[in-house]
C-alpha cells in the first residue's frame, strides 16, 4: 500500500456484501477506515459516492468511490497487485472461472438462501431449501475442479470466488442454528464442509467475519 | 491470435448476450467458428460445456469452455490482450467504472426494457416503460462521464460497456419499430441517441450486430 493511500469503507457491519469487501481488504493485509452507515438515514457521503444504487458497500479509495462488492474485490486485487496475496489468478482462464463462479453464489445461491429462510410460505421456503441444497452440491463440484486438492476456490490460497462464498458465512451459520437445518453437510457436501472450516480458521477470515450469534441476535430484530 | 489459436462461438444469432460475444470478437478482429444452437435440442457439446447453466453463449478456446456474456467478453480481451483494440482500460479504477456499467445494464436496463415490452398487464408494461427510460437516463449520464466528450463508454474507442449496451441495439431498435415508442430520444437522452448512430456505423458494430427487420420477423413468431 503505497504512503498516503487512504481507504474508507462505507459499510453496515451485518450485510454480507460489505463483509465480502472486509475480507478482500483481510487478506491483502489493507487497513482501511471503517464507516458504519444508517440505512434508515444514509450519510451525504454515501449519497453522492453511489448515486445510482444508493447502497453500501462504497469503497473509496483516496476519495474516489467504488460500488458493488464483486466488483471492489476485483479493484482492490487490481490496485493493490503488488500488496499481500492475489485474490484472482494472472490465468485468463481462471480468471474467467472464478468469475463465473462469483455471479453463480449471487444470482442462484444468495436468491435460494433468502427463499428457504425468508419466505412467507412453507411451499416457498421448502422450494428455497431444495435449490439451496442444489446449488451447494453444484458448488461441492467447482470446489472440487478449481481447487485441485489444494483447499480453496483459488487453489492453494483464497480467491474471488472463497471471498464471495465466505462472506456469507456468518448468516449461513446463523440459518443454520435458527432453523436447524444442516447446511453444510460433511455426508452430501464434505469439501465443502471441511472448506468452512478451513476458511473460517484463517486469521484473515477470523478479522472479518462477524460473531454468529451476533447475527442470529440481529436476525431476531429484523427479518432476514 | 497465436497460430493455432481456435474459437468456436455456441449461440444463437437473436441472443443478445451471444450477440455481444460476437461484437467483442468482431471489435478484437477475431474470427471464430461460429455454431448455430437450437435451443430445442441442445447439441452435446453445448450441455457438457456449460453443465450449470446450459445456456448459449459459451466460447470454446482451443476446446476450453467460458460461459456467461460478460465473464467471455472479459477473457476475450485478456486472452487476446496484443490482438486489436484494449476493451478495458489498464487503470483498475476505470474497469472498476465500466464493470459496474455493465452490471447496470444487465441488471437495470434488460430487466425494465423486458418487463416494458413482454409484460401481460398494460400497467406493468407502463411501469417496465418508465423503468427502462430512468434507466436510459442514467445511462446517459454515464455516458458523459466516460466518454469525456469522447464518443464512447470506453473513451475514444468502444470498451465493455459499449459492447454490453450495443448488443441490444437491434432488439432496442426492433422494440421501438414495433411499438412506436421512440426508445432514443435526441432531445431526452442526446448523448445516447448520439451514441447509437457512431456506434450502429462501426465495421465491428455492422459485423455483428443482426439486422433489425429480421429481428422484427423474429419476436413477430416467438414472445420477447
Amino acid at each position: 500500500m503505497a504512503a498516503g493511500d487512504d481507504l474508507k469503507l462505507l459499510g453496515v457491519w451485518a450485510s454480507a456484501f460489505v463483509i465480502r469487501v472486509k475480507l478482500a481488504l483481510s487478506f491483502k493485509g489493507l487497513s482501511f477506515e471503517n464507516v458504519e452507515e444508517d440505512l434508515g438515514n444514509k450519510s451525504k457521503l454515501l449519497l453522492s459516492s453511489n448515486p445510482v444504487h444508493k447502497k453500501v458497500p462504497v469503497l473509496l479509495h483516496n476519495g474516489k468511490p467504488i460500488c458493488d462488492s464483486v466488483v471492489i474485490v476485483q479493484y482492490i486485487d487490481e490496485a493493490f497487485s503488488g500488496t499481500g496475496p492475489s485474490l484472482l489468478s494472472s490465468d485468463p482462464h481462471e480468471r474467467a472461472i472464478a468469475r463465473f463462479w462469483a455471479a453463480y453464489i449471487d444470482d442462484k445461491l444468495i436468491v435460494a438462501w433468502r427463499q428457504a429462510f425468508s419466505s412467507m410460505t412453507e411451499e416457498d421456503k421448502s422450494e428455497g431449501t431444495k435449490q439451496m441444497f442444489a446449488a451447494l452440491d453444484t458448488l461441492e463440484g467447482a470446489l472440487r475442479e478449481c481447487s485441485k486438492g489444494q483447499g480453496y476456490f483459488g487453489g492453494e490460497s483464497v480467491g474471488l470466488v472463497d471471498v464471495s462464498l465466505g462472506s456469507l458465512l456468518s448468516w449461513l451459520k446463523a440459518s443454520a442454528v435458527h432453523s436447524g437445518i444442516k447446511i453444510f453437510d460433511p455426508i452430501k457436501t464434505p469439501l465443502l464442509a471441511a472448506w468452512v472450516e478451513r476458511f473460517s480458521e484463517l486469521d484473515g477470515a477470523k478479522a472479518a467475519l462477524p460473531d454468529v450469534d451476533r447475527v442470529i441476535e440481529f436476525g431476531k430484530m429484523k427479518l432476514l
